[in-house]
């Protein structure tokens, strides 16, 4: 049973709001075995989004809609849907918000109209949404698996894969990240999706991942070692400690960061000497070292990572470009690894990139 | 002249990456003057993609596809848009990775092809499809100005801009945000745009936010004033820290976040009484009182803002449910102001609203 998922708004067309929504939906619709055929966005003006979503509920039989529910001036979503049905819509209640949720169902045309903002989108699809399909629409799943690998390229898995494509008949994709591949199998027979998938892992073993994400396959080591992990971060400004943080649990293995953004919070929270900072530059290795060691001083942390970098866009010079980037991964009672790497890019970039490369240096440290 | 822009991948379709390349384009081109009439996502099996870039060739004038043009497997894009042209495409080149792009242009038809990393596909926007398309199809922009508020509702501002869309024949969106909202205002007259915006400046002058986001307003005021600011996070884990060190120059007045994660670190590092933490807990106002304290002490920051709270799924109670968050805002030799608030969501929306609101709270104090 195919889906077509639909954003409305200007918003989302000019730009001005990235569309979680679509991939909210298409991951959760996929996960529980429906295929998202397309994903499409419609503009606010009445004429357009009427036309968009007579073309949507002719050609795929499920369509969900999300956005434009609202009381305001350019909220005209469900009026528009109206126009295409003879009965009045079931309500869905909003549990985390006002604007109401409605399900238009006549003939061979089912339609879901959902609020725009993603909380209330995702509560009311999770409770009202996904049971209806389940009841009226049921979906006949592929079986799936999913391996993880970090420090690895598209390149390197792909010869494997496209042999094990043929050979087993799978639907097979290559999902690159800043620092690894995902690969996902799918197939109708179970014996040929884990066939092929304890090939892949076997084949790359060095990279497997024992989790989805980077963060999780720290926490899972750590917690499961009683070990603990603090962070002093300059450049990438506590989103490091961000992502560790994102995760539920992250309470049991991290204890901090202490995002010493100035100079002068590096020597007095962390120990860094003025004399270094003045001869070499805080961002050198002698102040990550420096830092390192101060961290795991401060805070009695088992494990350490420190970093200081040149996030720009201002700020590089000739021999220390944009992008530049000293880092110290430090175990208590050991040398700490210093090192240095460049990434490119603005400055959201180099502060994702670093974060990714900083993560998959520990992994390879502890794993 | 209408543009449509075209996501290619399944992994797009099965939402295991958010569709940011179609904001970045749409944004980018409505900001040059060119209307994007609508966003699409294709699959990467060669005959749905072949059948679903000729369509879009047929109805749009100008077609930007972005993603399949790796060396992998499942990259399709460029074999697919070849079988719609009878010339080969112009090839533009990739100064950030190694994927080329391609330009097709036959009779009426203008198809461009670029890679689906996002760094990747916005330098060649940036290079070459951009100078590219102000030569060949140049836009008519209208004029445009945007107007940003904090601590207000959409349905504050509705009744007024209704009012002004009618009297101006202006085109206006209201966007809004987890703390305020932005009105965008176009039309073909200045002095039409000039007059709604100086009245619903006017009308709503006590939000009136001084730039687009609001820690690019905390950072022109405190920047101006020579003021400095540090943070003591335990909830917000490094978010709050990484949102005011995403924009440039933030290190002019932002000295750091200690991210007190553990009780630990908030009893070494900012001096709160372990008595305090025994009887009150860490999610209280007294503890962050003392956070605060601590905070503008250590650091001999000018102002200083301390969070603890209850990030979720796990940790509530009664008393304190997932979303309690406590607050201090402390200005150096002051009393420091405490507060408590209440948030809806799963663990990331916590520590997203939660950030949105210490930003609105922190410069309802300054402002």
């Amino acid at each position: 049973m195919s889906i077509e998922v639909i954003a409305v708004g200007n918003e989302v067309l000019r730009g001005m709001v990235v569309n979680t929504n679509a991939a909210y939906l298409s991951r959760r619709l996929t996960e529980e075995g429906w295929n998202v055929a397309s994903q499409l966005t419609l503009p606010d003006e009445i004429s357009l989004l009427t036309q968009g979503l007579d073309e949507a509920v002719s050609r795929s039989s499920i369509v969900i809609a999300t956005g434009g529910l609202g009381p305001t001036l350019d909220d005209n979503t469900a009026g528009c849907a109206q126009e295409l049905f003879k009965e009045p819509p079931l309500e869905i209640s909003n549990p985390v918000g006002a604007a109401p949720g409605f399900i238009f169902n006549e003939g061979k045309r089912l339609l879901f109209l959902l609020p725009g903002i993603p909380q209330e989108m995702e509560e009311m699809f999770e409770e009202t949404v996904l049971p209806y399909l389940k009841k009226h629409v049921p979906a006949v799943p592929l079986y799936r698996e999913a391996i993880y690998f970090y420090l690895l390229r598209e390149n390197d898995v792909d010869p494997l894969l496209r042999k094990l494509q043929t050979q087993y008949e799978l639907d097979i994709g290559i999902y690159p990240s800043y620092s690894g591949v995902s690969v996902i199998l799918r197939g109708a027979k179970k014996e040929h999706v884990m066939a092929a998938k304890t090939a892949i892992a076997q084949a790359f073993k060095a990279s497997l991942l024992p989790a989805s994400k980077m963060e999780e396959a720290i926490q899972v080591w750590m917690v499961q070692r009683h070990q603990t992990l603090a962070l002093a971060e300059s450049c990438t400004g506590g989103f490091l400690a961000s992502q560790l943080t994102s995760l539920p649990g992250a309470s049991d293995y991290f204890l901090g960061s202490l995002v010493a953004y100035s100079n002068q919070l590096k020597e007095r929270l962390l120990n860094v000497s003025p004399e270094t900072l003045k001869k070499h530059g805080a961002v050198s290795s002698q102040v990550v070292q420096e830092m390192c060691t101060g961290l795991l001083e401060t805070t009695g942390a088992d494990y350490g990572i420190a970093v200081s970098g040149i996030a720009g866009p201002s700020g590089g010079t000739v021999e220390k470009p944009v992008g530049t980037i000293f880092y110290a991964i430090g175990k208590k009672e050991e040398e700490p690894e210093v090192g240095t790497f460049h990434v490119k890019g603005n400055r959201q970039t180099v502060i994702l990139r670093t974060t990714k490369r900083l993560l998959a240096l520990f992994l390879k440290k502890i794993l």
